[in-house]
Parts: C-alpha cells; sequence; structure tokens
C-alpha cells in the first residue's frame, strides 16, 4: 500500500511538474520559427518598391532622408514582405507590419512595435512584438507578447539579426522567433 | 484502501486540470466583455465633435484629410467614447486611448496600440491591446496583452468588428474581448 | 493507512497551490524593482540637454512647443537616463526609450509605449511596458508585457507617479515595477 502511495505521490509530481513545461530553468522553446523580412523605406524616387514611409521626425527634419543624429525622433510605418530565407524576390508568406521608431541621439537604436501576419500552407495568424532594438549589438531579444490563429495567446521572445543593410534604404532582418507558453 | 487511492488520485487529477482552465484544446473564456467604440477623425472643420486626430502622415499628405494610397502612412490619435451597445450617443462607460497607424498602399490595414480606460459601476480599470487589423476583413483578432485594476494581469483575445462607417470620418467598432488568463 | 493518504492529499494541495504563486487573491510579486527616469524635452534651444523630442503634432501645432488642448496629439520619442534614486544627475543605470502620446483634449493623458533598457552591475536586460497613463491621478497603472535578459518572459504591473514637473520641459516619473510572474 505505501509503494501505491509512494508511487502515487511520484505521478503527482509528474503531473504538476509537466504543467509547467517553460517554468523551469533550463527553458525550452514549446514551438520555434525563423523567418525574414526586407525594409524599403521611401526617399523620394522609390514608391514603385518602396514598403515602408517615414511619416514623423523632429523639427528640422524631412520625411524622405532619415533625420541627422542617428535619425532620433523617426518614426517609420511599414508592410514588409516576409520570407522562409534571405532573398528578398523569395515568395512571401506573410508581411510584417506596424512600426520603429529611431530614439536614441549618440547610436542606433529603435523601439519596435509591429505584427507578423503569415498567411501561408504552414502558419496562419498574426503575432505580436514589441521591444527595445539596440541596432548595433549583433543580436538582440524583443518580446512576443501574444499572438492569434496558429499562433493564439502565444508569449515568447524573438532575436533579431540585421542580416543586410543598404544605405539608408534597405535592410533585412533575422527574427528567431522562440515561444515558451503554446496554448 | 485502493478505491481511496484512485480517488484521491482522480480529486488530485481534477485539481490539476482546473488549475488551468485555458491551457487544454477547447478553451473557454474566463471572462468576456462586448463593447463598442465610436471614432469622429478631425478634418479641419468638426472640432467640436472629433475625437482623435492625424497627427503623422507621409511625405506630401496632410493633417486634415487621410492620405492616398490608403491612408498608408497616417497616424492617428485618439480618445473614443466607449459605450455598451452600438449607438455613439449611448452614455459612455470609458474611453478607448491611444492610435492606429494605417500601414499598407494596396488595402486597409492598420496596426493598433490602444487602452480601454473603464470607469462605470461594472468596471473599474484597464486593458491594453495591440494587434494588426486587416481592416476589410469581416472580424479580426488582436492581442489583450495586459491589464489593470479589475483586469489585473489579464491576457486574451479581441476580436474587433467595423460596425459602421461613414466616409472617412466616423466609424464604429465592436469589439469581443475574451479573457483566457484572469487573476 | 488512511493518515498517509490525508497527509499525501495535504502534500498534493500544497504542491499544485505552490506552483501557483501568484494566481491567489492575494496577489505577491516574485520580484519588485523601484526606479526613475527623467524625461528633458526639446523646445528649441536646449539641444544638449534635451533627452526627448515632440515628433508628431496635430495640424497647427509646431514640434518645439506642446500642442495646445492639453497636448493632445503630440507623439514624443525619448531616450531618458534611468535612475536609482529621484536624483536627474545620479548615475544611470539604463535607459528608457519609446515614446509617448497625449490622447486626450480635455485633461492630461498620454498612451505609453516603451521599454526600460537596463544595463548596471544588478541588471542586465530589458523590459517592456505599455499601457494608459492618465496623468492627473497620483499614482495609476501600467503593463509591464514582457522582458528579456533577467527579465526573461516576466510579466507585471507598473505603477507610476510623476515626482517632478518643470514648466514644460522636465518631468521624472517613479515606476515601481512589481512582477507577478517570473521564469
Amino acid at each position: 500500500m505505501r509503494a501505491i502511495c509512494i508511487l502515487l505521490c511520484f505521478f503527482m509530481f509528474l503531473l504538476v511538474s509537466s504543467a509547467h513545461p517553460g517554468k523551469k530553468k533550463q527553458y525550452k522553446p514549446c514551438k520555434e520559427l525563423v523567418l525574414y523580412f526586407h525594409d524599403i523605406i521611401y526617399n523620394g524616387k522609390n514608391a514603385a518598391n518602396a514598403t515602408s514611409a517615414i511619416v514623423a521626425a523632429p523639427e528640422g527634419a524631412n520625411l524622405t532622408i532619415l533625420a541627422s543624429q542617428f535619425h532620433f525622433g523617426n518614426i517609420v510605418v511599414f508592410d514588409d514582405p516576409i520570407t522562409l530565407d534571405n532573398n528578398l524576390h523569395s515568395p512571401p508568406v506573410g508581411r510584417a507590419q506596424g512600426m520603429y521608431i529611431y530614439d536614441t541621439k549618440n547610436t542606433f537604436t529603435a523601439w519596435l512595435g509591429f505584427s507578423f501576419v503569415l498567411n501561408s500552407t504552414d502558419h496562419h495568424g498574426s503575432i505580436n512584438f514589441i521591444g527595445a532594438d539596440p541596432i548595433m549589438v549583433k543580436t538582440r531579444d524583443i518580446s512576443v507578447v501574444g499572438g492569434t490563429g496558429d499562433f493564439f495567446m502565444h508569449r515568447g521572445i524573438a532575436t533579431i539579426a540585421t542580416g543586410a543593410f543598404e544605405g539608408e534604404v534597405y535592410f533585412r532582418l533575422r527574427v528567431d522567433i522562440k515561444f515558451y507558453e503554446c496554448w
């Protein structure tokens, strides 16, 4: 009888533990996605190709050239294609939509608020991100604060890395999304 | 004795299960609210009634007319009345405050970052939302990422639907908030 | 034997309870931080000291004076020093980066979207906030929707209070961050 109770106790412990897959010290993502998105900033001449536009700027700046002082004060609105690899011309699996804000005067940093809207054979739903982006750091982490559809109620961390940067018009970000709360 | 242990086992299972009301496949909200909010965009002539204003726009656009190209690049700041039914003139139970960003050049989509600040006999507290809004879709889901007061630490999904749309000045949104994490 | 089972039952109950430290009615934070940040708005003359700038404004307003009507429609981008006490000149332990939006025409309220980027001997990581700020209320709560580094996946509530306010150029906020989900 004691053996049964000990077994039961152990079984209960497993139940309780497994109910919190991510709440231990060595966290393993319950889901992971690696995606790329591509941003082409409107500069007054590339209206056909541009996927984003400067819509706010500090005093003295304009909306076709990123502001001086590390673009401090620029808000850029974007609707960028998301691809499965690092090729801008690969078939998009969704759109990255939202804004970034250049928010430091003495280095490049941004604040990000955006969503991935995925619509492919593999994924249907949206993923919502916010966070600080210290652009000059090789990889930086932002928060995945929620999701819908296939990503219903998900939370996690997205590690972003700048994969390419051409002048002040094009950049590509690699986004490694690790979900730690899946539903 | 074995019967007691089995009963105990079953009881434990119930305890563990009920501790995660939303963590199963068939999710039931722990709380639900249906509310409406009403947005009247400032157009240069309706200062007395307007509840929102265009505050950023792409190059060449202005702040009293929504931009061409599906309003791409407009940021609108709002402080809109929230009502319990779809009537703009019903007594407000709170304010919807924040911003929306038109973020696509070839269709109407927006990115939303806003809060419901509720102050009525029924509810006191705030609910915070972010997400992508593909406006032309009948119902679309955004994330409820947190709350305060009566909605302390809550998370969930808000399903929004455009209930009315008059020219480019007035719209009404129905917001069906389903909380899946209540505290 | 029955005694063992009752004991086991009680033990299980403890396990289940302790697995949800914050899910009961009396919530205790699993971590708490009190920090201050300092905002100096650019007014056209203080370029050297300013830590923030007006980057968007409603029709008729400009970018060096906060708009009339309770600054309704102004978006301010900031990169503010964070200190451990209320002294602007204390050594900063990080930066508060993001934006605030004045969003009411008949009182002072703001919508906040920002991050704390901490980099000190005590803390390394970021904390992400959004929420409504009814500025005239003594203390107000916003959501901590995520974190990275030392604050990996954390959620909580931040209670903010205006500690100082000088004209329309400087203010200091006290931020009492209570985490209720720690990992």
